[in-house]
């Protein structure tokens, strides 16, 4: 792990010494959208950023955001942040990471803008495709590994956005009232672990204010926190325009102002705060210390003097890539329900089958707001299932709905987009015409018994930076037409590819539900190799499926989506805290996802270990066929005196069972993270005295229960 | 391998006995552009065809040639024809039939349309990016190779275009002169080794003249040599539109009658030749032999009945076949020159690059004609060197000249294409321009001792079915830009990605060139890895590369891109049979190809075995790291009483040898081979009673020689 050591600490004061104010200036504001200026005479570089969390984005010119049109930006695309997460998997993760930071080093990056670590508050926030979870753990152990496998190229992970830029809407400006308590347990725990257990060795300062100050001006969240008590010494930037204000910004430890604006020299850290340290409004020892922090991480990405002959080269859009995506898109697909065995489909029995839904033949790479990607390829579920299952089976194709692609020009930029989510709400007679041409199809396949495949759900024209959807309800009318097909075929396969939960009002005649994230370049391959069994499904829900928007906290409880002014008002019962903890019942819970196997879990033992907390278990694989099963354990804190949600994730694990294997399954947790909650009345963390653990394969699906009390007093960090 | 039994021929006959007049014309002729009628009521469904040999050709619609613009048709594209021929690893040519073969089936095709065998008698045949070599042994045993990887897929080969399509102008038409012995010892023995050695299960007829007749109905080379002589029980279906006679063609052994138009019911052998058997005119037996043909080879494919449940299903567009086009794409590229060991390129000692020129940029698979490819991505030089190479070597690209693009449009048709080879042949001033600004780049690069790249050469707007070029100069100005690099640096890197030679007007001050054929869609990174010596180059040239057209045989003593009537009148003396015979000089001969290391021959020994003749010798790889050698053995037929060539290819093999390292090598050639060759007296094959032996790594390079004298007399066949 790339790591700054007190050697680079000494190499950047050393240098920042023979730099001149300009210089440093220089240093720690764009000189063009995508890098910092160089100091030529001390071989110091340009630092180079780029987005984004899914793959390197495309090269735009330096000074404006029209694209280059090369063939040399091509490059591998990852699954999304939500995918990663619903792998449970920290080794997948690592894997995203490590191509990422190749594929970033490759493309000539030192810097790049990922993981996406904000909490996913609510099922409308519009880059909840990006962000892995509603809960920190799973959030944290994700981006902990997706960090260190960046940054194993000697290119820096910057995870964003710090701190809680949960919506989407009036962004720029919007004021969170979000509670210490809220502060400390959800919304900063893995930008904490991000920096000191990951070393990140940059973080982004977000758009937003958080209890009435900019995140990019809060002496509260840079200097207090991230550098003072995490003793954060890396980088950090802002988003991209997110400091507005010369002096507050200059006066905390925010080190380098970067925009979407082409006047670079009238950036605030450009000519306004070289005036400010001219006319004696700035202490030019501020500029040295973020000069330090800019030289300190290029001297541990090997950017400075020799070491540069020792940095990673990386490489992109390669095969070994590409087979890692497909690795990752194989784990994340969640089957959601399967009711009557229709998945895995048997095919060497099928010689017909009716695919159904403009999703089945859509790429999603191109669009999402900065995440954008210029893939050198990506895989339809037509392509994929076609591709997959092969000669065989004569697969006939119905759009069923009508999805018309927004012109999200590559030019992107935040008041070009215009949300289309609303446009296609009105009933047309084309969208009659495809609804009735696809009910027809079924209606013909279901009569021979041959299967139906729906793949729908939401794409980037909702699942989109700088905007949140305005419902939770599916686009295009879909909802009509998974009627029909249910009312013809109650074991239609209903696929959804999206970044974010929707309301599914017909779920009570449906018996077969999959969830596939934006999932890469391979996408359309990983399903195909679910639905017919080559793969065994292993994505969990890294969030709660609510029934409707009215159950979200963050909707009903608090405000979301507001200008202005949103109210955190449902404190720390953010998704499955709130729903577990209240009894409001939801489509499918925190963790939930079914295999083609089964599994059952016994003998729980729970051991209090010097400074870790040890549950011991036995999975065993009852079912027919080999398996992953994804054991969680969950604690209720007792005896605090607080109030505390019903569960709190602490741990999981996923492991591989063969049909018919037992074996002893281990969750180690540190006690820090298993009994630690916030003390409102001591504004600090404290130990709570016992709990409650359980251990199942979701939060609404808890085998097994044990209890500890707390023995050894470890640190409260 | 899937062959045609006798149970296959015994199922045709009874099905065959079942039906009407009207289905067994429905299964003689196309029903639509790329497959015949099925018969229901027998189950007996569509035979379907599809382009073509570098990979399965994008969805048309059934009755007209505009795309189906869906994405269930993207594939993984293939290194063409000329490189599949320049690794000389017939395992190689076998991974290529079988991805290609899994891919068609893939995409539920029964008949592949490839390999394509004609022989390159000239640098300016139109489609010779598709064809081999000029050599009839190099083609047969990588065709033969190809064609068995494609039918284990269920699938079959279809080699084509029989015979001598080796030449595009007026090639609907166009009346070929060839001697017998051309014909047998030239042009023809890659096909016979398809169908007897290889077991293709169809062949194409051409659509050209031989000595008078159309091949497609021609009784000579239908009925005589391939039903008769080599006794072909498979299925001849003609080129798109290469039937024109109902009744001519009819009465020979040709069975599918498929074209270009829409009319389906007009094509000859529909409703004419429904007519015909019904005048009387032609005899209903002929039209039983045809549909038996169609049946058996539907038989052998388990295309019928219960079999279709043990049919292979293939895929497509897979990780795995992305992988093998690379490991074909890596072995193909010809280093031709290395004077001064400036490749390969060292990476680490290397801060900035050059590269200059259009092809560096530009992707083929979309353009050639029938061989275009819907690939699901094609790695340019640009991204591949730049992916390859990664973020510490800074990559500075300028295109040097103009090619602009010819709008091939995706509804490919003969008729709807103009030649683009003349368009740019005036010197405008944008491409003065464009030069300019190279070289002055070139003379900064130069001045600082980095290394200077270019990569030109041709493109499918050149290299191109239908049209036959016009000249072997390099188009766009091209070698005036190489004149000027070369006058700044004359180690610049010359890369020419093309389907056939050019003329090097400059070469005499080049010292380092290297060739690339169109090479599939990891084409980017097989040359970044050749360039950069990750991989050592052994690809050898299966053509040689005269010094100007004006050496060429075929445009000197016999004709070439003539409408109406070419005389071969260079009989055998094709390629390197005439240069060397002649004592031409070439600029660089048939065989030739460069390692990063270097191979010593020793010890010849020629063991004249039953039925075979056996070299064994030693190579020993005396340079410094790990290569592959391809020994070739060329035979001296002496005693014939006949003028026969200087040198014949017999055999050849690849080995690879550790640095170091010493093996014996043993090449066996059957005496079929071996002393075989036409005798004119006799019209027939003889077998010469001696031959001088020569093994080297070209023809021009020979570096080892001993004699045989015939003992045993085998068969001529």
């Amino acid at each position: 792990m790339t790591m700054i050591s007190e050697a680079n600490k000494r190499k950047a004061r050393e240098l920042t010494r023979q730099l001149t104010l300009e210089e440093k200036i220089g240093m720690i504001h764009g000189a063009a959208l995508f890098h910092t200026a160089a100091v030529p005479r001390l071989g110091i570089p340009e630092m180079v950023f780029d987005d984004g969390p899914m793959g390197v984005r495309a090269d735009t010119h330096d000074d404006n955001w029209a694209p280059r049109h090369n063939t040399r930006d091509e490059v591998c695309y990852l699954p999304s942040g939500s995918a990663v997460a619903s792998t449970w998997n920290p080794a997948l993760a690592f894997e995203t990471g490590r191509v990422l930071g190749e594929e970033a080093r490759g493309r000539g990056k030192d810097v790049i803008l990922g993981p996406s670590l904000n909490i996913k508050r609510s099922p409308l926030c519009g880059r909840n495709f990006e962000y892995m979870s509603e809960d920190p753990v799973l959030t944290a152990v994700q981006g902990d590994a997706y960090i260190e496998g960046v940054q194993l190229s000697d290119v820096a992970a910057c995870p964003k956005h710090y701190a809680a830029n949960s919506q989407e809407t009036d962004r720029l400006e919007v004021d969170e009232t979000i509670s210490e308590r809220a502060l400390r347990e959800i919304y900063l725990p893995a930008f904490r672990s991000a920096v000191q257990d990951a070393g990140a060795l940059t973080i982004m300062g977000a758009y937003n204010k958080v209890n009435g100050r900019q995140c990019c001006e809060s002496p509260v969240l840079l200097d207090r926190i991230l550098r003072h008590e995490w003793g954060f010494d890396g980088l950090v930037v802002s988003d991209w325009g997110g400091i507005k204000d010369t002096v507050k910004s200059a006066e905390v430890a925010i080190d380098v102002d970067m925009n979407v604006t082409y006047d670079f020299d009238g950036y605030c850290f450009g000519r306004p705060l070289l005036e400010a340290v001219r006319g004696g409004e700035v202490a030019e020892a501020l500029i040295d210390e973020k000069a330090e922090h800019v030289l300190a991480v290029m001297d541990a990405l090997k950017m400075l003097g020799d070491a540069r002959k020792g940095r990673k080269a990386g490489s992109y859009a390669t095969i070994e890539h590409t087979a890692r995506t497909l690795d990752i898109a194989r784990e994340s697909i969640v089957l959601l329900r399967n009711d009557h065995d229709v998945l895995p489909l048997d095919g060497s029995a099928i010689s017909r089958l009716l695919i159904v839904g403009a999703n089945a033949d859509r790429i999603h790479s191109p669009g999402g707001g900065s995440a954008v990607i210029k893939a050198i390829h990506e895989i339809s579920p037509l392509n994929g299932i076609n591709g997959f299952v092969g000669g065989n089976i004569d697969i006939t194709y119905a759009k069923g709905y009508d999805a018309p692609q927004v012109n999200q020009d590559d030019t992107w930029q935040e008041d070009s987009l215009e949300n289309a989510a609303d446009k296609s709400a009105d009933e047309t007679e084309r969208a009659r015409r495809l609804r009735d041409e696809a009910l027809a199809l079924a209606r013909d396949f279901a009569a021979s018994g041959d299967p139906i495949v729906f793949v729908g759900g939401l794409n980037h024209d909702h699942d989109l930076e700088a905007y949140d959807r305005k419902g939770m309800g599916l686009p295009y009318g879909q909802d009509a037409l998974i009627d029909g097909l249910l009312d013809i075929d109650p074991d239609t396969v209903l696929v959804f590819v999206a970044g974010s939960p929707v309301e599914m009002p017909w779920q009570g005649k449906a018996s077969t539900i999959v969830w596939n994230w934006y999932n890469g370049m391979e996408s359309g391959f990983a399903l195909a190799e679910t639905l017919f069994g080559a793969v065994d499904p292993s994505g969990h829900l890294p969030e709660t499926f609510p029934v409707r928007l009215a159950d979200c906290p963050a909707n009903s409880i608090g405000t979301f989506g507001l200008e202005g002014h949103v109210d955190y008002a449902e404190d720390i019962y953010v998704g499955y805290r709130y729903y577990q903890t209240k009894g409001v019942p939801v489509l499918f819970p925190f963790g939930h996802g079914l295999s083609y196997t089964s599994f059952d879990y016994s003998d729980l033992q729970v051991h209090d270990m010097h400074g870790s907390i040890r549950l011991d278990f036995h999975v065993t694989n009852t079912g027919g066929r080999a398996g992953k099963a994804v054991p969680q354990a969950y604690f209720t804190l007792e005896g605090t005196d607080e109030d505390r949600p019903k569960y709190e994730l602490k741990g999981f694990t996923k492991v591989e069972l063969e049909a018919g294997e037992t074996r002893q399954v281990t969750i180690e947790i540190p006690c820090g993270r298993a009994l630690r909650y916030w003390c409102n009345e001591a504004h600090a963390f404290r130990m709570a005295p016992k709990a409650a653990v359980h251990v199942g394969e979701s939060v609404g699906d808890l085998r097994l229960s044990a209890s500890v009390v707390r023995r050894h007093y470890g640190k409260d960090g």
